[in-house]
């Protein structure tokens, strides 16, 4: 996996937040992910799969920020991770992946995407089972610090 | 979704479990998923992607008996889940999903499968981000349930 199959996602994630939740948000340094925490309280989950591609995405908030996230895009304050926090975040795991989905198409890269799943629960933990490596990579915002984490290769 | 697309995941989850973990399973009464407890202390998930329908299957073992069935499968004994159990639920969900897809594209619903995703952590919660409904059956084993979460609709 390499900066051709990273760069997409990271592009869409912060046009994402921006857009919708007038979020800026610098990544950091892309990293082979080692061991399994999450990072965050609440995490998206895509799948991704094509006849020559497959993978998997994931982006785990802490809670203040997703809180943060959630008022600012839907203009009213949010005390706890409720039903529509978590479906806030299903629409930003499958938004940020539509978005990079279209730009890897453009370069040959053909996929579908799965419905999300969201996973929450202090000190959850998650593995992608894949023989490829796993990127992860951290983003800061004024509010605080997401994980974005990406599998995606040949499918074979 | 109906019975056509739940009764193959059923069918090939057993089927796995049997071949694989000498591990026989009784599922239960298929009902709609209501809240978000993933019922287990560790779950594979597994996005599906086609042109015409998508979906996310997600197998949810307790601790005692996914430690059983790594005993079964690999012929030593586990007190934690460590990386081989987790690598191990993540073959479990790709080949238990490998087995519906094939019984699936005879019936001419297609889809590619993504990379599992293994979570866990006690209390950990899942939801699957879907308009459709969430089918979630039980099964029985000699060593204690497992739940299993079916997704699965028409792309658009």
């Amino acid at each position: 996996m390499n900066s051709q199959f990273i760069n997409p996602f990271l592009a869409s994630i912060c046009n994402t937040l921006e857009t919708m939740a007038m979020l800026a948000s610098v990544p950091g340094k892309p990293a082979l992910k080692k061991g399994a925490s999450a990072g965050g309280e609440i995490t998206g989950i895509i799948g991704m799969a094509g006849d020559k591609v497959k993978g998997s995405f994931a982006i785990s908030f802490s809670k203040p920020l997703i809180l943060q996230v959630a008022e600012n895009m839907l203009g009213e304050t949010f005390s706890d991770i409720d039903e529509t926090v978590i479906d806030l975040v299903g629409e930003l795991t499958n938004i940020s992946t539509g978005g990079a989905k279209a730009k890897l198409a453009d370069d040959g890269h053909n996929f579908n995407m799965a419905t999300p799943v969201i996973v929450s629960g202090k000190d959850h933990r998650i593995e992608h089972s894949l023989k490829g490596p796993v990127i992860t990579i951290p983003f800061e915002t004024e509010y605080g610090f997401f994980f974005v984490e990406i599998s995606f290769t040949p499918s074979n």
